[in-house]
């Protein structure tokens, strides 16, 4: 199968959007990508930068020529940029997201788009600590993870659609229910994000109770500066991820509190047999990795 | 100052006594480098891969002819190892090591010495996820931080000397109370291992519970694999630093403990302002890192 789109509409043009854009641009995947988004400089930077051929303010002039529409703005917006310019789809467009939590948010679009347009959603694991179309790369997705998760009303020629696209700009694509979708990000993205976050603000507690003038973070080797690497991510993106997957992300935190209580005990008691054995498992499991 | 050494013998010639002795051939820092241990294939290997020019199975023979001696080995072996040579020390012999535990180490280290045999403390905070001498580099230590600490005993030129040291082979030296070392890389490295030991082994926890045949860490993306590294480390020795630097890291891990906490409440609450605040933290003392 050849997938080409006549005109390809992302509304939100970040460092995934803008990417995206880029890599659909020079795999020649459309006749026309469009930006959609609130803030002019921004779509004119995403210009300059590759990532749109042109944009729309109207979001409604945009989407009338669209084939497949891009979704990749903050999930807490789609609703209300859904409302917007839903009515101006044509049917037999394909909507499609980028977003970091699915659970509800697919069945919602589905209930919101009119009838005969297809929503696929989809989730790139390829985000980075930085953020904005100035960052972004036609490569970001190359031999990155791509998640798509349909629904039972999922149309099956849109998926492969999906499927493809993720494909063509290098990822390697699984599908996956939207609710164990959460479950497994909660747990390999969610969890990591928020004991990092935690793991810096400890760290700038003990700061404070540090003899000499020295920064402690000063000290820092390789090791603390890959651990703590993605708590320099986005504060309102990852409030937001916190929130929404919170059913997930708190039972999680649970079971990661009760290994380092663990953990804790066996450092207590010096049970230096324990101690190795817990780490054993962790290095083996890790050493799985790579 | 140029310095030279006639021999220098490194005790126990793993990852990091084989880089640096590969190291200190490399800069022509010595006549001779001599590796001590007890088990002839690796002491075979660390001559293949250049990480010394003799070994000795005898460690007598070995101190006799010595003007520096490094211990490379775990530091629950010290006080057995020295108390076999320290007898064929010559006066102005430098003893120096390279452990990642401090405190009260070096004061027994320099208990134990004949008087004249000057005793360094140095730590190079160099560690990789692997081990052993095969996996040693004459890199390694270029551009890590290598941190020094003197007591109220040590000899000035020793000092300087073990100083000049390191910084040929590429380090940036600090020097450091004992003690303060061991509060301050508590909390840059040994805090961040357990960390990621609990983490992953949550992981595995959450493994079990996830539904369909699919190993939850295929979905891991490089967020995860960055921020459990270190997680990969060698079992036994970071069951001894975590038990003799436990009178710091036990602390370390309640304040760590707390913010886990403070971040669990916040997403309980469904408090967005609080929850973007206390990641806003950890975002911007994390880009002081870089």
């Amino acid at each position: 199968m050849t997938i080409h789109f006549k005109q390809v509409v992302i509304v939100g043009v970040g460092l995934i959007g803008g990417s995206l854009g880029m890599s659909l641009r020079h795999h020649g995947l459309a006749d026309r990508v469009v930006g959609v988004g609130r803030n002019r400089d921004n779509l004119t930077l995403a210009m300059t930068c590759g990532a749109i051929d042109a944009y729309e303010h109207d979001p409604n002039a945009a989407m009338s020529g669209a084939d497949l529409v891009i979704l990749a703005l903050p999930v807490d917006r789609y609703v209300a940029s859904l409302q917007t310019w839903k009515q101006s789809l044509a049917p037999g467009t394909i909507v499609t997201d980028v977003g970091s939590v699915k659970g509800g948010v697919v069945a919602q679009m589905e209930s919101l788009v009119p009838d005969g347009v297809h929503v696929v959603g989809a989730h790139p694991i390829a985000g980075r600590e930085t953020s904005g179309v100035g960052a972004g790369s036609r490569d970001l997705f190359t031999g990155a993870l791509c998640l798509i998760t349909p629904t039972a009303h999922t149309d099956p020629r849109a998926l492969r659609v999906v499927r493809e696209v993720w494909e063509t700009v290098g990822s390697v694509v699984k599908t996956m229910d939207p609710f164990l979708h959460d479950w497994v990000v909660g747990a390999v993205s969610h969890l990591p994000h928020v004991v990092a976050f935690a793991l810096v603000n400890a760290l700038l507690d003990l700061q404070q109770q540090t003899a000499g003038d020295g920064d402690l973070l000063d000290y820092a080797g390789g090791g603390l500066r890959d651990t703590t690497r993605i708590a320099a991510s986005s504060p309102e993106m990852w409030t937001e991820i916190c929130l929404r997957n919170r059913d997930n992300l708190l039972p999680m935190l649970d079971a990661f509190e009760l290994h380092l209580r663990r953990f804790k005990a066996l450092i207590e008691t010096n049970d230096g047999s324990g101690l190795e054995h817990a780490i054993t498992l962790s290095r083996d499991a890790r050493r799985r990795l790579r």
